[in-house]
């Protein structure tokens, strides 16, 4: 097995092997393929999904809500089969909120959280009744203001740029100077203030990284969270309603790359929510993630158009490439491109038989999928999967980057 | 001037001053806000385009054809008024294909590179007659078998892959083992095979980089085009009627970036070509331009929403961000971020007060527009404006990522 995925150890759940087909949620890939008509393709399990959520309900604190990120696959059809999961889901736009307010959550369970919110968008926050999270003072203002001329008293939480820094992560969000937020020293000003306002404080956001694969560190970041909220409460003009947590949980995209030990993080998260209780028995506290639900539930099908030697170098060349996929390529934040899990779909348990290089379908150098990849001897028309495509793929990609054809997109 | 523009010395062609604005093509930037209705907005400009084109007539050789390759700005508008300045368009896809036809650009002044085209663009290729440049001998099978199947004989060029490298390129595409084109040593077999396909040989085309500021290195790989062009000729099946010589030609973004020098072009280039048309007096030789042609013409503009300071440090926070502008916040193919030149569009010609940093407005550490940036005092409500846009920006970025709505485009 491990000879055909290269570094995953196993295949993520959800997806199986029948005769030489990959099989998602059950069904064989080249069966998907046809049925979607053509490649590039997203394919998204539900089971997987499931069973992602599945694992996190039993892992860890019964009374700890879970949010989902829509900004990590805002697929309409993922949103809603997301919303039947979990207990809320956080939103980063007006464009967002259309989408969780279409998947039938109810308004209190939908955060918005992000530095720019425009006028327009406070005010789409507004009128739906959801949690807006604040990020500075001036954003208070302008939302205070817009509630004032609605005659409206929306729900409100902080969104904290704590001191402590969540090390090793894949994304620093917290800690020094940020965009992100208030930093937690303003915060009891702010609090002040905020009681003068038509704002109905609720509680504190506090978001420190994301794609983190240390537990120590998830577990650290976590008390630290708690107690800067415990920290804060003590300012609160108001009952604490809401704790989010943040999230930051990682998933293993390369070498090396080990899951995270999520029964550890959970019997931690336990003692910390029982502190965390005493002192605030009214809050609902939730942890918020994107990637760590969906990111391992999607994989990117491409189909070879193009087998060619250059100078010694054999290149597989898709019919996909950067503008579906631009995590993928090393473009998206990475210093230095490190390869994906792939593999030939159709020819799924196959021994490796050569070392190629898989590239898409744009003219330009940036355009690789996979770099000295062993694989089994694959030609024009053979898949190319990537796994780990289901969050962070396709909406974060630049689609229109030499105007080809979208690609499809199931969710099985 | 250099104080309001950090490291542009001058404002581009078809920019100005009016009071407090910048002006371009002569209209103010507030009104063209007030008409687009909306920020962020990439605005174009006809006379910057109009007058980079006339440049390069004056200086380049009277019969070297400019080509627009569409892939730098596909916005139709932009195709089109370039199709009414150059002499033939270049297209990467059936996408770019289209839009090149809609400009009622003649089919033969029409070529379509790019390492994956599908069986699907070589059917529209063909149906539409225009030049295939082919990338590989699979790609020449595959278009030879629809050819015969649709009983046409279509035009290709053979896209080269040099063994010479083009030095100090942003992006190298040519040199050592590539996805694109076919190594030069392998030419001749191909051309060969070519003369028993239904396939009507015109000629070459070399591309070995772009986004290159370093003149003697353009001229010296010129000379290398030309050299390779004439020693390949030789092995042709039929009279050469094409070369392609590329392009690369860079414009300055960053610190210290200097523009290429024209003039010692275009005189180098006059004698290269009259070397070559000794040798192939029926060729029309051309070099493919993007960058060149359009990046100047545009800029991005994005409105302050807020302004607020994290530990001493001084953000901006924008209504824009990396969905708009992925090259902008250093993560398209940059190793390390570097500053576009901005300005704050509606106080031009203020003197810098203050060092700030300017944000998107995404939830991302990556979403970064300007880096310790020396401007006039601006606030909520002022409009950024980053010069150096009007290539690979809108469509080379990810604007489905966090789904807000899409940004305006105008054409001046």
């Amino acid at each position: 097995m491990a000879d055909t995925l290269q570094h995953l150890s196993h295949l993520p759940d959800g997806f199986g092997m029948d005769g030489l087909d990959l099989t998602i949620s059950g069904k064989p890939l080249r069966a998907i393929v046809d049925q979607a008509g053509s490649t590039p393709l997203f394919v998204y399990s539900k089971a997987a999904m499931d069973r992602r959520v599945a694992a996190l309900r039993q892992a860890l604190p019964a009374d700890l809500e879970i949010h989902y990120a829509i900004k990590a696959n805002p697929m309409p059809a993922v949103v809603n089969h997301m919303a039947g999961l979990v207990d809320g889901l956080d939103v980063a736009s007006a464009g967002e909120l259309r989408l969780a307010l279409k998947a039938g959550t109810s308004p209190q369970d939908i955060s918005f959280a992000g530095p720019g919110k425009t006028d327009d968008e406070l005010r789409a926050a507004i009128e739906a009744g959801i949690v807006v999270n604040l990020e500075s003072e001036g954003e208070m203002a302008r939302l205070a203001g817009a509630a004032e001329n609605l005659g409206a008293r929306p729900k409100v939480a902080i969104r904290v740029n704590p001191e402590f820094e969540l090390r090793r992560t894949g994304m620093q969000m917290g800690g020094g100077p940020r965009p992100f937020g208030v930093d937690e020293e303003q915060v009891p000003e702010m609090l002040g203030k905020l009681a003068g306002l038509p704002l109905d404080f609720t509680g504190f956001h506090i978001f420190a990284g994301s794609q983190v694969l240390d537990t120590d560190g998830l577990i650290a970041c976590q008390k630290s969270t708690v107690d800067l909220a415990l920290r804060l409460s003590a300012h609160a003009p108001d009952t604490v309603r809401s704790v989010n947590l943040g999230g930051g949980f990682g998933i293993p995209y390369f070498p090396g790359d080990k899951p995270i030990d999520l029964q550890r993080i959970g019997a931690a998260l336990a003692g910390e929510l029982q502190r965390a209780r005493r002192e605030l028995p009214k809050a609902r506290f939730a942890i918020e993630l994107g990637r760590y639900l969906v990111g391992e539930a999607g994989i990117y099908v491409t189909r070879i158009v193009d087998r060619k030697v250059s100078r010694g170098k054999t290149y597989l060349v898709t019919d996909g490439g950067l503008h579906h996929h631009l995590a993928l390529s090393g473009n998206f934040g990475q210093v230095i491109r490190k390869n994906y899990p792939v593999m030939i779909g159709n020819l799924a348990g196959q021994a490796p038989a050569e070392t190629v290089d898989i590239v898409g379908c744009l003219c330009t150098p940036l355009d690789r999928l996979g770099d000295a990849v062993a694989l089994p001897r694959a030609d024009v028309g053979d898949l190319v999967v990537v796994f780990q495509s289901g969050a962070y793929g396709l909406s974060a990609s630049p689609q229109a980057f030499l105007s080809h054809d979208p690609p499809g997109e199931l969710l099985l």
